[in-house]
């Protein structure tokens, strides 16, 4: 069934649990598929239809229970379970992401830093051991990663994502800008920043801002 | 006409770019709608649909000219006029892109930095002048600024942020997670990359890939 839900209503899904987090830290127990749809963005069917496909319906003059459906979004999206982090790249952006950024907080842990740096090689950043990438598939196997953030550098990032898929790493977190050409069994998901700055481009000379349509 | 370009359409544009870029230093002169729709992954009626939304059609028979279509887009998306960038929050992440992105390579000129940090307040950093956020109104006037990257803690989005529209920015490149409710005069876009890490864990747990749909 999952198999239907299209890639933008993936894209909506952590958005539809912020949404939610958000009203149960304000005490609200229930919504309406069009105050989630205000919330978010779009329209009160598209939310209905999003849920659907998951197998979640709200009660006709009831809504839904944000308990509930919050539970049923963190499974549908797999972050009810630990993850395992590795970041290849411990230089500018996978520095500061080791830094700065709130894993424990969904239960991903970060076991492992990767780098060419001799000076950063068996260091600790952020409570993070630093190895050689020429260690990689060892580490990973040892310490049973499933997601690798590759903050490399632009031109090493095709060789050394493919290094990765090779090792048989089951998800990659793109930061490079690059596109990555990996087997189907490699999920890749991209964070383009040149690609972002284009979008954010194109609405400022346009002088309007994205609307969600119900595509 | 403009006005009709989907969210979808406008998100696809840097990507056609790229994949023109990347055909043209192979030396390639013309491409097919059918060539373009397998490089970006998605369907040969779905390019020619997105370019005739900004006038572009391709000769039949003959493809689209790379280099004309290429102008094309970088007018479309407003990337062939310079921008001026300011990055409010120069820790973690906006240190990182400060050193790290090529924002000269597309014509943005990063003109200043801003932070609450005194040990930052009035250095420089990759080139580029650290201010106190107290005199955010002023520098942003003077430096004729455009863009404002909002690199600050998730804590201190929305109050920055608001400042920041309130100031006139007409753009805002939000890093900070945090969905932020501006007046619709102000541009914004979001990289979010705990949405990202979710999306990514959806796919990793259905064992599949995002796949482009048509919509």
């Amino acid at each position: 069934m999952n198999r239907n839900a299209s890639i933008h209503t993936v894209n909506r899904l952590p958005k539809y649990l912020q949404c939610l987090n958000e009203l149960k830290s304000k005490g609200v127990e229930r919504v309406s598929s069009t105050e989630i749809a205000e919330l978010i963005g779009t329209t009160a069917s598209q939310v209905r239809q999003d849920f659907s496909v998951f197998g979640s319906y709200g009660a006709q003059g009831y809504g839904y229970n944000i308990d509930l459906l919050s539970t049923e979004l963190r499974q549908i999206m797999g972050i009810d379970r630990p993850h395992r982090v590795a970041i290849v790249g411990v230089g500018g952006i996978g520095r500061a992401l080791l830094e700065h950024m709130e894993f424990e907080k969904y239960g991903y842990s970060v076991v492992a830093g990767f780098d060419v740096d001799d000076t950063l090689i068996g260091k600790r950043v952020n409570g993070v051991q630093i190895y050689s990438v020429k260690d990689i598939a060892q580490v990973l196997d040892e310490n049973a990663v499933d997601i690798c953030i590759l903050t490399v550098s632009q031109s090493a990032a095709k060789e050394v994502a493919q290094h990765l898929a090779q090792v048989g790493v089951p998800a990659i977190w793109n930061f490079t800008n690059e596109k990555l050409d990996l087997p189907k069994e490699t999920v890749v998901q991209n964070i383009n920043f040149q690609d972002s700055l284009f979008v954010l481009t194109y609405y400022l000379e346009h002088n309007s801002n994205a609307e969600e349509t119900s595509a």
